[in-house]
């Protein structure tokens, strides 16, 4: 096969022109990779909330037409200038968001918020130039958090891609991308919980379940699950979750149960749900004294967080995070690892699989709620 | 001199016969201590605006006749019965608070939050038994935050007492049983900034300045005092603030300037008003990323800390903290060995010395505002 490097490739992409319509698989054209930038060959796809909600565009103002997807694993094309950390046939995770190694956030031990390339869900170009790698039926097609998937090829930030062991198999590592990283790091980096601690958990969607997956593996002893949906009791339990609670089933807050069934508290808890009672619920039922917070799911713009001083003056602690605190680059290749050693569990996640021209039945599916994360295959 | 042991000693004691009413110098009888107990020759005392606050007793159920005080340093003068960790002649500092060693709190590491001994302002008897110690006039004195420190000889539960190096100066490091260890606990042990960090201390009074110290001694290398009274920025220099800004100032939220003279935010902040308002500014001063914001300061029953869940999200830290953390038993004789290693810095917290005789003087300066700690010596 002639070498495609520094000239245009013309693949199958998954093409959203409208809000909300299926998408349409067409031909695009992917520019070669600027300065910093990277192309990439897609192997495996998920599909995850956020694509969900930006393609509905319910209350954005949108922009189409855009290619969705940001879950994913490829092997590396060609790279652009000033690339030297990766090289053509390396595998890797593109990531939503990134890691320039520059800025003060990158420097910092702490956080993950690189200023460069931080999540931006509005920009639909590249940043070196302000313009799209894609172009189909003679227009740009917008980009979507710098990855767009839902190609064949994409064109990719050198700082938003983790290079992966190659024996990592990509159909099951795709999926740390996103979302079980983020539940997974927020209790794990994030949450800490001791071994034999106790954990609540609210939301367990795959978000949630990727931080109760973290509290099994941390060693907590009593993991309990809270979902207004108790048909989500069941499969939670394979991630750890022994005990349940729907807080429709309880006539006072659901945070003054969880209290009394424990003792005073969690030791820690996790919310994945955006909701902010959710949120304020996970705050106060935790132990005073050393009890821990972790705010994951993103709340709407009017939210208000709403506590008495008191329950944060009794030794709680609140924090919130972002991507379960991890560095893409710097950290992902180490959750990896961690699914090699079989101490986390990612096929439990996968509970559908499709090719890509079926790329909406992922969409159908998640509409519907039904499973966690389906697999979308490029090689048909 | 005949032995006091197992009988009540008469001495001089400040009761506050009512509330706001100066304080009575009284004969009082002080009964032998119960089991667990101990009794306690107050050589040194101080006072500390909880103090005031009670004595004020606005918007309270008040407690009166009471016998105030819990700012102090004195000698174990007996015993009761199974008390092993302290003998006749011990240096011990009286804690408004204490430790069991044999709670949930006490076995955390992480907590100091005694299920026993923890703080109770309405409680105006001893444990053991619900009766007060002190008898004047024939009629039995409240305690008060189980220490009354405000009296020649009192009685404390042997877990709200801290045993001292004999060689550390009591007239000094009496000033450690509250309010300076509270700041610096907040700083040093929950704050906990790097070298050249960036700090903002809301309050500048002493728990402020004691967090202001903690700063200092951690290697902070720009400490921003906020207070709306500009008559204490000269002295809190020498606690390590080196910029100072007043709330009245300016027409925008004083979190908004911080963040934009610190390049988004501080490391990290403490709150030593009690104020919600300062509370969220501190909160919200913090730098995204990595900022800690440590809330020392109580507020009013009915208050609400309200804030955006996206503040936390963006991976702030918002924790409170009681007494800096310090387990007084365990922890406080390693702050006295910050003192003698003259690593922590008391005398400038020490603005006035009254005699015991004086003690209504120590009130006026502090409800005019005037000085920091008001020494009040029991030897006449």
């Amino acid at each position: 096969m002639a070498s495609t490097v520094g000239i245009p490739i013309i693949c199958n992409a998954a093409v959203s022109w409208e809000a909300g319509k299926p998408l349409v698989i067409e031909k695009v054209e992917v520019a070669p990779p600027k300065a910093m930038e990277v192309r990439v060959k897609i192997k495996y796809t998920s599909l995850c909330h956020t694509d969900l909600y930006f393609w509905e565009a319910k209350d954005q103002t949108p922009l189409f037409p855009r290619i969705f997807g940001h879950e994913a694993a490829g092997i590396v094309e060609s790279v652009g200038e000033g690339v030297t950390e990766l090289k053509e046939g390396d595998h890797v995770l593109p990531v939503f968001t990134g890691e320039c190694k520059e800025c003060v956030h990158c420097k910092s031990e702490e956080s993950n918020m690189c200023d460069l390339l931080r999540i931006n869900t509005d920009r639909g170009v590249m940043l070196s130039d302000g313009r799209s790698r894609f172009t189909a039926k003679g227009i740009p097609i917008n980009h979507f958090l710098g990855t767009s998937t839902f190609s064949e090829y994409t064109v990719v930030h050198v700082g938003s891609l983790a290079k992966l062991d190659p024996s990592a198999p990509l159909d099951k590592v795709c999926i740390l991308s996103c979302g079980i990283s983020t539940g997974l790091g927020a209790t794990l980096n994030v949450a800490k919980p001791k071994k034999g601690s106790t954990v609540a958990i609210f939301g367990l969607g795959a978000v949630g379940l990727g931080a109760a997956e973290g509290a099994r593996i941390a060693g907590a002893s009593r993991i309990i699950g809270v979902d207004f949906n108790p048909n989500r009791f069941e499969g939670a339990r394979k991630f750890g979750i022994n005990e349940f609670l729907n807080p429709k089933d309880y006539d006072k807050p659901i945070q003054e149960v969880i209290a009394e069934k424990t003792n005073g508290g969690v030791d820690r808890s996790v919310e994945c749900t955006g909701n902010v009672d959710a949120m304020i619920s996970a705050f106060e039922c935790v132990h005073d004294g050393w009890g821990v917070a972790v705010l994951v799911g993103v709340p709407s713009k009017d939210a208000k967080f709403i506590t008495k001083p008191i329950n944060l003056l009794n030794e709680r602690t609140l924090k919130g995070t972002f991507f379960g605190n991890y560095k893409p680059r710097s950290d992902l290749p180490s959750v990896v690892d961690m699914y090699m050693r079989k101490e986390l569990e990612l096929e439990k996640f996968i509970t559908h699989r499709v090719t890509f021209s079926e790329i909406n039945k992922a969409f159908d599916l998640m509409v519907k709620g039904e499973g966690l994360r389906c697999i979308i295959s490029m090689d048909d």
